[in-house]
């Protein structure tokens, strides 16, 4: 079976392992078992007309005396490109538009309140090419780009926080290109916008011929629905990333991905599940879906052939929990919205049963890495 | 079936996954497939006579025109306490010393040249109990006590490094306990010492009624097989202690644990294994196994009835590899040796493909950490 057709590990697992032990394979891959979320029929009916899945899970967490559970319900969108690279960019552009308005439908129709796209999701993922024509006219301005419009009427329409990430064009600043994600309030009006801390440079993912390391910091967005953090792609290899968001108050990190399988599959279930439990919070890991084509030619600094692809992404988008819990994966083949109701109260119950932030000796280390960055740095190593 | 009799989730997958999916799940679930170590027959002869499971993988890098193959032989030991935790605690240290030995015998025979044994493996993890006697009994002189002295003898007999955690006693300063891993050279000199840097007060390892935090830092072993360093069961939590153990030129991390099922294994996987992706660096968790019982009962602060034994130590000890990579699990259930060939050179390999430590941005932690950390720090909240 090739790895673009295999369509996931939980429905591989389910088919073949009998239930007695299918709880303890569960048990140790996925922790505490999740419900399913009842969702709408409505909804069902319309994600298969529109062909796409929908799965749907709940993060429980236990009752309190004086705090009322806080219960929001966040969705995470994957999908393929619509039209072909060579098709005029605006019709990509509405294309990308249109397929995911109707799938923030079918969310809405779930009572999500917060929902995420996929990185630079107004786009196929062309940095592989490291042509510049068509690519940069895809970026937008954050602030009053037609896709943020689209995201503000979207946000009004549904009452729902947008996480829209895009590749953006800051005119302000000499017209640089950025790798940002804008957070639109259900209100329609732009929170504020937060750029991709870490920049790969590996195999296809040359970003830094495009943007560099974002300025932006690790801002939190305070929204009706909870404190949310976005840690754009290559920024989940980098635990500190997650740290810092989580230091600021994130109660959700989400980490809008595009990656592929030969390059990244074996960690993609790792990091982001990591982030949740080493910072008591809930992340969503989201990776687009199916292989793009471009129509030139282009190498991948591996010694192989020119080609017109770099691979399939695999899709597998997930949330994770402050306790070491995680949602099946979607699809790794398929268009997909995951909705998952997440109770935030879960993160200080588990922040008060593990304590990671007050044994974490956060003096200790801001001191050590202060040192280890200096030029006359000396390892400390112990020799006989 | 119960979680305590549960073998693996190797062996479940392994029964009953067809062959052509079974092997993206492995993909999936271990990274890229890893040969196996053949070892010898007197040595798999001897482990199944001692009755324990023997186990033995390869992670293989690259050729390099430079730099010849540094292949190392590493050895994790997981084990079951042997004699009853009433028994006198001379003859339980004895025993225990016994096991071990036959097992690093064993380990002797496959090559292996760097060995770690399990936290605080000369007693019953006791810390439970919050007794005192007479579990700080248990406590030795990390530089000339009883169990040094018999890991210099093991290490000279085998050429071996022996990475030993005990109980310590620091009788020069006050008579202190602490939680410590003591590493001999394969000259059967003591190379040093280096403390548990994280304390947990979780459940029933409230361990700081014993210990304090480890002052050593972050320190690392230069031995004539590489660049060692060991983080200590509940720093696996913490990814800045990875981290700094990997700024200070890890080459290898060992993580000597005791943990059990209810409390952590859905972690046991992610932990390590993400600190040797974030790292570039290999990782070797060990957990103990079986369940130990006392003779007084003792409470968890979980609301439930007192109790004489905590829950079963789920073993599963594996190494994993900067790419991603790691090996199955040594068995739930059993005592057992993993032994793992290593070529360290994939360390680097891995690190200029991905080039974490380049785009980690260390400075603009440095700073930000220390921010943090002040009384008068403001998070990061954008509101609307």
């Amino acid at each position: 079976m090739s790895s673009s057709q295999f369509e996931s590990l939980e429905k591989t697992l389910g088919t073949y392992v009998p239930e007695g032990e299918l709880s303890e394979v569960r048990r140790i891959l996925y922790g505490k078992e999740l419900k399913s979320l009842e969702l709408p029929q409505a909804a069902v009916d319309s994600a298969s007309e529109r062909d796409f899945e929908l799965k749907g899970y709940v993060f429980e967490a236990a009752q309190e005396q004086l705090r009322a559970a806080r219960v929001v319900r966040v969705g995470l969108i994957q999908n393929k490109i619509v039209l072909p690279t060579d098709a005029p960019v605006l019709d990509q552009i509405t294309a990308l538009h249109k397929r995911v308005a109707d799938m923030v439908e079918v969310a809405a129709m779930c009572g999500v309140n917060i929902i995420c796209f996929q990185e630079a999701w107004t786009m196929p993922f062309a940095f592989c090419t490291r042509e510049r024509e068509p690519w940069t006219e895809f970026a937008e301005s954050a602030e009053e780009g037609y896709t943020t419009r689209f995201c503000q009427e979207l946000a009004k329409k549904h009452n729902m926080v947008v996480v829209s990430p895009i590749l953006e064009r800051d005119e302000i600043h000499g017209g640089t290109l950025w790798n940002t994600a804008v957070v639109v309030s259900n209100s329609g009006k732009v929170l504020g916008k937060t750029r991709k801390n870490h920049i790969p440079r590996v195999g296809d993912f040359n970003e830094s011929s495009y943007y560099m390391e974002g300025n932006t910091g690790h801002r939190v967005f305070q929204t009706q629905f909870g404190k949310i953090a976005v840690n754009i792609c290559y920024g989940r290899h980098h635990p500190l990333n997650w740290f810092m968001y989580g230091l600021n108050g994130a109660e959700i990190i989400f980490n809008p991905s595009a990656t592929v399988g030969a390059l990244s599959e074996p960690m993609w279930s790792i990091e982001a599940r990591n982030a949740a439990i080493a910072n008591h919070c809930f992340t969503c890991a989201i990776n687009r879906v199916g292989t793009e084509h471009f129509k030139n030619e282009f190498t991948s600094g591996d010694g192989k052939k020119a080609h017109r692809d770099f691979g399939h992404f695999y899709g597998s988008s997930y949330v994770a929990a402050p306790d070491g819990s995680r949602s099946p994966g979607l699809s790794r083949t398929q268009d997909g919205l995951l909705v998952t109701e997440l109770d935030l109260n879960l993160n200080r119950q588990i922040a008060d049963k593990w304590n990671f932030k007050m044994t974490g000796r956060f003096d200790m280390y801001a001191e050590e890495i202060a040192e280890a960055v200096q030029h006359e740095f000396q390892p400390n190593i112990i020799k006989e």
